[in-house]
């Protein structure tokens, strides 16, 4: 028996989130019982981070025991060949007996997507959020550039256990142009709050739009209590990398 | 009453195909039923090309005559409102009373893209075909300019009509590296036959990974009765412009 850990990708389109839920098609479950036809009898994989429903992930990373005779490339192999096409598994390796993929994150990556046009494009929008007007590019750096820091991000959403801190440290936030008009948010932090990269995106896109003024990123940094409604749908956000 | 010219985008994976078919769900049958909720009376839709299950478009081209007392923008956006989410109208505008899709249609461009890498990935497999070992893109290149110009591609597929012609036109056939991993294969014709871009994309691939020597594709070219067996899936496929 040893453990091991796996990088998953998974198009979060038709699953209820990362996490097990009764009555819902979530990847967990698809991982676990891919796991059990290889002859794991564990009650339940470990996870770096609960994404929600509809939210992808490129570099999810999972944890589990496993009585595996073979090479972890051989692993990755079967475990692909079990998984259903929506979900599968990046890379395969042996971790220490106490690796955890949550508490021994040092920090998570999430990137996400908006294209900027004003009709509906089925070709483009399973992974990214349509947005029209089109935000302005240097509005958009303007804010992610006060997201970076420690702040308390209460108004950005709820800590994982109620009452639990909601200062955060963001290594990362930063837009980059993709295409002529597509757009990509890249942010890093220790750890986020629940929600708390799709109410930065919804902000910052309206900060963009020129519909809120620049402060407002500012404003709600400082407020403490108010609450960000902006909330980017889940669909355009993708968990790309865990860092330990 | 009026002739409409739309241009319309979609996700081919859940259809089978562009064309009406009983007891299916196909794209043809999806937007007549949106413009019937407009008031449309007609019998069947005109379209450009017949597309395969699985393939997309972003360039399909659909006439059809309405009585519309609205401008053809706010057809565009009453028509998108009816259309499910993996099917929308890119623009719409009058066009002359005997304007038909197919018949008037100069030449179709489809792109057909592959990604290069050993395993699945669920993020990026939606609209490209996966290919490992990854093909040499010098023997792409070299390989589609002897596809340029006029041949006989009846190895390369059947004509609409049973007997009819099966000389065709390549207007353009390139490929491009659109990132480290990505290829994209564009391919213009005055029309193609059934399957054809598909089995053009199947074989040059082959001959990009070494598994063919070049010559394949002028022995195809000039083997008129051999079949190409090399047929690349449809979901790597999509039609992107009609040109008039």
């Amino acid at each position: 028996m040893a453990r091991y850990k796996v990088i998953l990708a998974y198009d979060g389109t038709a699953f209820s989130g990362m996490q097990r839920q009764a009555n819902s098609r979530n990847v967990q479950s698809v991982v676990e019982s891919a796991l059990r036809s290889l002859g794991w009898q564990g009650k339940s994989i470990m996870a770096a981070g609960r994404t929600d429903a509809g939210v992808h992930a490129s570099g999810q990373v999972i944890a589990f025991d496993l009585d595996w005779r073979h090479s972890p490339d051989t692993l990755l192999k079967a475990l692909n060949a079990e998984l259903p096409q929506a979900v599968a598994a990046q890379s395969a390796s042996l971790a220490g007996d106490d690796f955890h993929p949550r508490y021994d994150a040092k920090a998570r990556t999430y990137e996400y997507r908006i294209i900027c046009q004003p009709s509906r494009d089925p070709l483009r929008e399973r992974y990214a959020w349509r947005v029209w007007p089109a935000p302005k590019l240097g509005r958009l750096k303007a804010a992610a550039k006060l997201l970076r820091g420690e702040h308390d991000f209460a108004p950005f959403g709820l800590p994982p256990k109620k009452g639990g801190s909601t200062i955060r440290k963001v290594l990362r936030a930063e837009w980059r142009q993709e295409t002529e008009d597509e757009f990509v948010f890249t942010v890093k932090a220790t750890a986020f709050l629940y929600h708390m990269a799709r109410r930065l995106v919804g902000l910052q896109v309206k900060v963009g739009q020129g519909l809120l003024e620049p402060d407002a990123i500012q404003t709600a940094l400082e407020k403490k209590r108010e609450k960000v409604r902006e909330l980017a749908p889940a669909h355009g956000l993708t968990l790309v990398d865990v860092e330990y």
